[in-house]
């Protein structure tokens, strides 16, 4: 009971006389906390080869997300699952005029997936949210932490409240064998009611993701905090080379319209082309299949698919026009046809707000930790976020880049690092935004 | 009655004045019946989409033998099915010291096959027969005709005959559903006793097989008779780049270790090195891989089949070391590691004997036939049979080199050409060989 007293008479004291910012520079998450609540999290699903089976509308992600409305509700917040199954718990603001600035994430994983992709970000949401609650910060802004319906199946949870889901993505099977539909019937959510959860552009002040960065450039560039300074886009496209299937031994070489030979060629100009403009573009041939598909006998047809990412859709554009001509040539060379179909991934860029990235900036740097500027290159709820207010995303490093398996790994250090900043962030744009 | 003295009469005076020669070249199969004959074969297993569902040991294949075994039997022919289910049909000689020379084809088609593939051939050797009794010729050596089992499956009647099948191989799948040693059982044979079959070095006089071309060769040179060289060997490998596999939107290209690389190379450079040589030797990528296989992941390995034939191993293993070499280039220069696995398909060269491609050619020159040497891409019984005695194989012209295809087809012209070819070839070697 002494220790309370003294507790609060210092807080009262730094806050009397060095102003809020000092007072909020001076709460910090608790680390092992956090950690110990990702390691919870994590035995809900954990397979014997140590990944984790979490995937969305699974029995996992159920169990999972019961243990965490306990959770959430315990803290004192005013718990709700929204029509789209998505978890929301807010905590209330001293200006009712202003809209909520809402963080958080996912915790479904991939089959087979690891322990930090979603956890991170939504296990650091509850710890910045305890924390505030144990240090009686209110806010200005309402805040409201959000633990997003299946990310991994394709951002299904921000997708409805950016009113972006359409009736037949819920027809969909999704990873646990359920349909999108079913699946969010069994955690909760009223698939029939999801067009109420959409909300217009400006119905929130920000929307923040800390999330681990799963790539390589934090490590290798040595940095603590990745300031994300969008989510690319990406497009997808399926290249197929037409030749004529024949008989590999009695089809002399001079006689044959071998479609394995542009689409060769394909590959290694996709490589070329996208190393030759500068930049952080992408560009990857990740699937590729010939038909019939036997040893011995010439494919008829071969298909490949073409992905390109870049903050900049003309850039995108302008590199694939670049490979639709060279693919062009290259069937015409060996006698084949090509077909290109541009594959729907619905994923436009997403920046994120300058005021927010350099809210970022300047939090992790009181905090006396490096920084860097990078896109991300992988997709996150926070892109659906964007179309109804503005964003931002903190990374964390990931251990030799590697995500989406069980060699998925971000130090203790690192997460609460993540989460500190997050916390920092929220405070700041608490005071700049509207 | 009286034509058939009249007939009679006019040989006699033929063989009397002309010596045999002229008489074997006199007599002719008759097209009509042959190609009426492949006609009623075809009805066995024809599906809805103009294919031949005549797969070994299916319904239909036995069906089909059930038809064949009554119009051989009614010829008079010694009618017998081998422990291996080939179906045996013999012919006296009037050289009782002499070994038989065997003459036939399958029956059996691929899935969703052709008519001619298989059927020119042992129709071809029924129709020869038939011609023979007609024409009351008996020949020094005993002739036998052979209605091999399931060719398409792996050769397995010739290489139970060559004593090629192991106990492993019988107990496979074949495309029917069942076992090689079900199928073999189905079809009238005991694979218990399928040892038995097998014949040795010296066993047969001769063993010749008229076939499809099934390649565009005889068709772009205007050839009517293909006088077969020999068949080539076949080697396969698997080579398989093992990279990191890696999120595409998250990883750099620079830090990539990406197997689509040095696998696009090695394609290109089958290609390059398989034409640098002077030659008919082939070479073929007609299986890729990549794994995991989807858009947004940088493939952790792709794995792809080469397949090189030639008439000379020597030649196949040449150009073998060169790609391992540029194979292994590729692999470093992409951060990639590389396995090769060298696969089982049992097949050696076997050349045609020179007696008996001279003895082809020559056959086809008198019946006013163009001809040209060739090498047969793709493997045959006749190449099992070569372990046992000298062989020959006579090609006709496969429309557009089109084979294992409903679109398979040749001209009745051809055929019968073939057929003719077939049975003065029978006639000469008759006397040339011991």
């Amino acid at each position: 009971m002494k220790h309370i007293f003294i507790k609060l008479f210092s807080i009262c004291l730094l806050t009397v006389f060095f102003g809020a910012d000092v007072y909020s520079q001076t709460i910090q998450v608790n680390q092992e906390r956090l950690t110990g609540l990702i390691h919870e999290l994590s035995t809900y699903g954990k397979n014997d080869a140590g990944g984790s089976d979490r995937v969305a509308y699974s029995t996992h992600d159920i169990a999972a997300r019961k243990f965490l409305l306990g959770k959430l509700e315990k803290l004192g917040l005013e718990v709700s699952i929204d029509f789209a199954g998505n978890v929301i718990a807010k905590k209330t603001g001293s200006n009712p005029k202003l809209k909520p600035i809402a963080f958080g994430s996912h915790i479904d994983e991939v089959p087979n997936g690891g322990d930090y992709d979603g956890p991170v970000g939504s296990m650091g949401a509850i710890e910045v949210m305890q924390t505030l609650i144990e240090n009686n910060v209110t806010t200005l802004h309402p805040l409201e932490l959000i633990l997003f319906t299946n990310e991994e199946g394709g951002v299904v949870g921000s997708r409805a409240i950016a009113g972006q889901l359409s009736a037949a993505a819920l027809t969909t099977k999704s990873s646990s064998g359920l349909t999108q539909s079913e699946g969010i019937r069994a955690v909760g959510g009223n698939p029939d009611r999801i067009m109420e959860v959409k909300r217009e552009k400006g119905d929130i002040a920000a929307f923040l993701e800390l999330h681990i960065e799963q790539g390589g450039n934090l490590e290798k560039n040595q940095k603590q905090i990745g300031v994300v300074e969008g989510i690319v886009a990406i497009e997808w496209w399926q290249f197929t080379f037409k030749g004529t299937a024949n008989h590999a031994g009695t089809t002399p070489m001079n006689m044959r319209k071998d479609p394995m030979l542009p689409a060769a060629k394909f590959i290694l100009a996709v490589n070329e082309t996208v190393n030759s403009y500068a930049g952080a573009q992408v560009g990857t041939v990740g699937k590729i299949e010939a038909f019939p598909g036997a040893g011995n006998v010439i494919p008829g047809e071969v298909t490949l698919n073409l992905e390109l990412r870049d903050l900049s859709s003309e850039k995108i554009w302008k590199i694939y026009s670049e490979l639709e001509s060279k693919a062009k040539t290259f069937a015409e060379e060996n006698g084949t046809e090509l077909q290109i179909v541009h594959q729907e991934v619905a994923s436009e860029p997403a920046m994120a707000n300058p005021v927010i990235q350099k809210a970022i900036e300047n939090s992790a740097s009181t905090l006396g930790l490096s920084t860097m500027y990078l896109p991300s290159g992988a997709g996150h709820d926070a892109q659906e976020m964007a179309r109804i207010g503005p964003i931002g995303m903190i990374f964390i490093p990931s251990k030799n880049g590697i995500s989406h398996s069980p060699q998925e790994y971000s130090s203790p250090e690192d997460i609460a690092n993540g989460a500190n900043v997050l916390l920092q962030t929220i405070l700041r744009i608490d005071k700049e935004l509207d």
